[in-house]
């Protein structure tokens, strides 16, 4: 078997499809040399934009379809129709196995439940869940669920929980991770039945992880945990709360930076020193939000991000891939529900 | 009657009670001359305090009372226990007529219990919600509910956007304030039932609310609109992730700029920029939560928050009063049901 990964791409997701995803192609082939493309899309929109990059046009494979799926398109409705969208055809190759991963900066909700459909969810997982990094005081840290699931009971945040565990085990590489639950309170009664629910058994015995206890909002960029789990909606709310207090800083930064000719030198001075704090925060080095759970490699990016974000989306799942995390993942939650089993609730 | 206005503090609320307290309160004076401060805890503690504070001392009642409410109490047990702690008494103040507002920074639970039991709710609102102002790339909006009510209905939302409206009309002078529902998308089908919900509701024709549709994490620093309408659970995650958010921006920007000699004259020669927007986004700047929708004024502080923090919490209530915004949002919250009638719950 060739070491040579191949990702499949939906070339058609995403504000500025498909120029930032074969721009963002070239990107990731530049940095993962070995990486085969399978692009899904329009020939006649896809075909020039290789034209112009030939190495990725000798790395990749164009499908053309002419079906898409559309951002405000419901998941159920884009699962029942759209059956050669870009977004299905990606998807559809990992599960096939012609690919082993894909990526995809279409409809969120769309690519979930496609790929819930087509990569079945992994033995012990009731849902999958959407997780990402994002930079700490502390370092780095996972936050899962981003969005994938709007209401959740205690079944379902511990399975997160054991999600993140192993997430945080094999990718970031820790020994053993800290995990916590996200509330608006420390204290044992604070939050809904869920939370307190899920703490509780986190909280038992024979819980194989290293259960932190409940966190709060300022605990995720304080790094007080590894692994922060919560619902889809909070986690949403959250991710993008930050995203926007982090704007709103940059933007009064630079304000700032220019409110003077002394304070324009002052950049000057600084810039290397800031340029270095940017790059470390920078939205786009984040951009990747990987579907845990799921029997194959699916990685959201962020609709809007650009070339260089959409490359490193793609680097996530390469880095999935290459890792073998999926193996390893898998083999995590056998050997942790046999530790610990966690009952599996009797529907989806 | 006198122009005065009189503010009972709870003197054993809060992390560093009753030192913070009182130091605020001389704060305090300094810009609210002509308040009256009733200071509720214990003599032994608070009488050192006020005798180096001479101009306090003299606009300043002391009543003494050695219970306090833990940090960890459950609300409900404080409410049927505690009756005789500094948070009870100060709130009875109001309550019997002997202050124009309170002002704690203890247990924001025990404090909303005993408030809501004692200043009861307003008219046409079921639970009361708490309110902060926040600064935003546009200027400054205000968000609720931020942690009173964790789960919440339709009926909540709306009542809650109703309430939002007013007071930004009434304390931001807005004439017509948009008002957005938080939610994980901005389409229709986005959310659970509740947002979904209320958001018909608040769109329907005969609301004289401005709806602006829902907003994301984003919109809220972002300043989209002038009041985010949302539940307690999400609200208190979202705005104490905010808070997380600005501390690592600040936190690593301070690291950037002692990186190097050259970063650090940068720093000097952009300082004065630098601190106008370190103080425009202080959060000692906006504290002070108001529990909206009581027949009294109460303002709570931060638990953490210094002398400087908790004089700004007591301006809140100061302002309050001065502008008998309580009334005025009594009127309009008649006036608006009378427009578009609110609906109420059959219980609590």
């Amino acid at each position: 078997m060739s070491a040579r990964t191949t990702i499949a791409l939906d070339a058609m997701g995403g504000d500025r499809a498909p120029e930032i995803v074969v721009r963002g192609a070239n990107i990731a082939l530049q940095r993962h040399p070995d990486t085969h493309f399978l692009l899904f899309g329009s020939e006649a929109k896809i075909a020039p934009l290789l034209k112009r990059l030939p190495r990725l046009a000798q790395a990749a494979t164009l499908h053309h379809t002419d079906e898409v799926v559309l951002d405000d398109a419901k998941p159920s409705v884009a699962l029942r129709t759209a059956r050669r969208s870009s977004m299905r055809l990606a998807i559809d190759a990992v599960a096939k196995g012609g690919a082993d991963g894909v990526v995809s900066a279409g409809n969120t909700g769309a690519m979930m439940a496609i790929a819930k459909f087509a990569l079945k969810t992994l033995p012990g997982i009731d849902r999958p869940a959407i997780a990402t990094f994002y930079p700490t005081l502390r370092g780095e840290s996972v936050m899962l669920d981003l969005g994938a699931n709007i209401e959740c009971d205690a079944e379902n945040l511990v399975q997160f929980a054991l999600m993140g565990d192993v997430f945080a085990r094999t990718v970031l590489g820790l020994v053993q991770p800290t995990v916590g639950l996200l509330n608006v309170g420390s204290e044992d009664l604070k939050g809904n039945d869920s939370v307190r629910s899920a703490a509780a058994r986190l909280r038992g015995g024979t819980s194989p992880i290293r259960f932190h206890g409940f966190v709060e909002g300022d605990d995720i960029t304080a790094g007080t945990v590894d692994v922060v789990v919560t619902d889809g909606f909070t986690g949403n709310v959250a991710l993008k709360t930050a995203e926007g207090t982090a704007k709103m800083f940059s933007d009064s930064l630079r304000a700032a930076f220019h409110h003077s000719p002394l304070s324009k030198l002052g950049y000057l001075l600084a810039r290397g020193a800031l340029k270095k704090l940017a790059a470390r925060i920078d939205p786009r080095r984040y951009n990747g939000a990987m579907f845990l759970g799921l029997g194959g490699i699916a990685v959201k990016s962020h609709g809007s991000t650009d070339a260089f974000g959409f490359a490193n989306a793609i680097g996530v799942a390469v880095d999935m891939q290459v890792n073998g995390l999926l193996e390893k993942i898998r083999n995590e939650i056998v050997r942790l529900n046999q530790e610990a089993p966690v009952p599996q609730s009797a529907a989806l």
